[in-house]
């Protein structure tokens, strides 16, 4: 095992564990953070990809005070963390009414419409007073009212506007299909047109009369390659606080910022088929999966492991697949002799969110 | 919201939710029990696809004494429950040996090799007498002596032999190319094979003076749709007590054998993309995906919640994509019309050990 000189914390990983370098994390926080200083907006980022108390708490030392979460059992927790002003990035869930207003009671709590029946609905039955984002769609075709349609925009502004509990911010969107993109330009390209695209929403609702609406946005590719934010007023960014392998793909980061990787024990090697099979399958990574130009699957890379963190990706390496519990990682002759059962791999996750879901204690070096 | 009339368990949800019809589950564990029965082989079922300890306790009432788990921990999880006669079905993680010296000390535990070098390990660090299977690859590729290595299989069962704290159970293997197959036809024929393959090993081991090896085999799709198993000792099958979208595919089971799925809120429509989105995403589901023969991608199929469990899956419908919390439903528009906003729709899963192993908890109706 390659346990005998090296550091405390990998002597001491007996199972797949997330791994997280502080110092890769603090540079991701301090440069996105300081870009949206020198842009003016507001920098909300969002917290699901860590997900993690102790990580949480690194984003005060940058002025943050609001964040973003998925979930509102999520706004929960980080509530309990001493979170104060939060943002649940997803359409209001009107099964989770008691929740939503028990959060509303004990933070300034922000919400996502889309339709005049929810506002309505949250009208009826909030007890305390929300900040209200209208959620539009700018190209993803995931969620939100489509940018173009001013009157579906309107009604829904109207309705918000008629509850005294609820209070219009503006709009927001989650110009998702900058993963599509294959380089900064591409995502630059797409940037360039979603925030066109909401401005545009905004305009029609302005001459609607309904004025001061500010503008969110919040993809990581874009709020990593673009430089200025000035057309906005809140950027929502979250997995650049670990970045990964499909960022990288993206063309958002560099491998250098990929900020966590999950240590695995090395459990079986197979020299004939140059592979090894590591302890950590489908239940530590995910499934997400990066196709290659040649159809080939990549479920994550590996690194060896390194006092403070982690080597370069191996060359040539990859996890070929994942079943629940294992990892067959197809390995290069020299480097598959050099590893003893027993030894930690380190891998890069293909999508960081995902992993640290499933892994959820971290641990930090 | 399609609650007013409807079943207790259905008002209460507010998140994606792990349904699980218990009628079907204990057909389908009856079923398996009674044909492991008339072949006269041990039935050792996999509890890693439900990792419940209320489900396992059902498995009882079929005569279920001995269980397969695939990780140390949860061998940990069930011993806890009482189970006294657990194998960790994944080679030895020679990281876990405290873990593993405490376990053997309380349970029967029967442990999975493939190395002498392991064997050597655990015959210098185990404190009290395991169990060993030795792992055999008839195809799959993923761990395991190729069948076809006499030499090598021979090594591993003399390590074995020399240690007094390990007894050499047999050959153990899990057929899981049988995962590749489309029809019952396929299955049998894959499984014929592996047959095959784990008896010409144990022939050349017996010859070699290791006799009495027992043959344990454990794929769920071979597990559905074999009826004779009187040619090895023991099987393990795993998924079979919720089966999934994958089985069906692979034609292991019909869509009625699926005994779990996720119950998802409603929360926005747009009629014009003939889509919903679900409060059920890549956190909740998974992201394992069936791709189809036009090369789209399902994620999961929704059907309509019923007092005791679900409808069959709407025709036509599929999950296209997830994120972290969303799922984005294809509905037909005849259907989409149907639906609220706050309604329920029920999830069959892709591969339910995933979508359990996410969702931790249960719900049984």
């Amino acid at each position: 095992m390659n346990t005998a000189s090296s550091a405390g914390w990998l002597r001491e990983i007996t199972r797949p564990t997330l791994i997280v370098q502080e110092q890769r994390v603090r540079r991701n926080i301090e440069r996105m953070a300081e870009k949206a200083r020198r842009s003016g907006v507001r920098f909300r980022p969002h917290f699901k990809t860590h997900q993690s108390a102790q990580v949480g708490e690194w984003f005060r030392d940058y002025g943050v005070e609001a964040i973003t979460v998925s979930s509102v059992s999520m706004a929960g927790f980080f509530a309990d963390q001493g979170w104060k002003d939060i943002t649940v990035a997803f359409p209001v869930n009107l099964r989770e009414m008691e929740f939503i207003n028990a959060l509303a009671g004990r933070v300034r709590l922000n919400l996502l419409v889309e339709s005049p029946e929810v506002v309505e609905a949250l009208a009826r039955r909030l007890q305390h007073p929300v900040g209200v984002w209208i959620k539009v769609d700018v190209g993803a075709q995931r969620t939100g009212i489509p940018w173009q349609e001013g009157e579906a925009l309107q009604s829904v502004a109207a309705a918000v506007r008629n509850s005294r509990r609820l209070k219009l911010m503006g709009l927001l969107t989650h110009a998702g299909h900058t993963y599509q993109a294959r380089s900064p330009e591409a995502i630059r390209r797409i940037h360039r047109e979603a925030v066109r695209r909401i401005r545009q929403a905004q305009s029609g609702l302005k001459a609607a009369g309904f004025t001061d609406l500010e503008i969110s946005i919040g993809d990581t590719p874009a709020c990593s390659v673009v430089e200025d934010f000035s057309e906005v007023e809140e950027i929502r960014p979250g997995n650049f606080v670990y970045y990964d392998l499909m960022q990288v793909q993206i063309g958002a980061c560099t491998e250098g910022d990929i900020a966590a990787a999950v240590a695995c024990p090395v459990v079986a090697k197979h020299l004939q088929r140059g592979e090894a099979v590591l302890y950590g399958g489908a239940v530590h990574l995910s499934k997400e999966v990066l196709i290659g130009e040649d159809g080939s699957r990549c479920f994550g890379v590996p690194a060896w492991p390194e006092d403070n963190g982690w080597s370069r990706a191996i060359e040539g390496a990859r996890i070929r697949s994942l079943s629940q519990e294992h990892g067959v990682v197809q390995l290069p002759t020299v480097h598959l002799h050099r590893l003893g059962i027993g030894d930690i791999l380190m891998v890069l996750p293909v999508h960081s969110c995902l992993t640290a879901n499933l892994l959820k204690s971290v641990r930090v070096i």
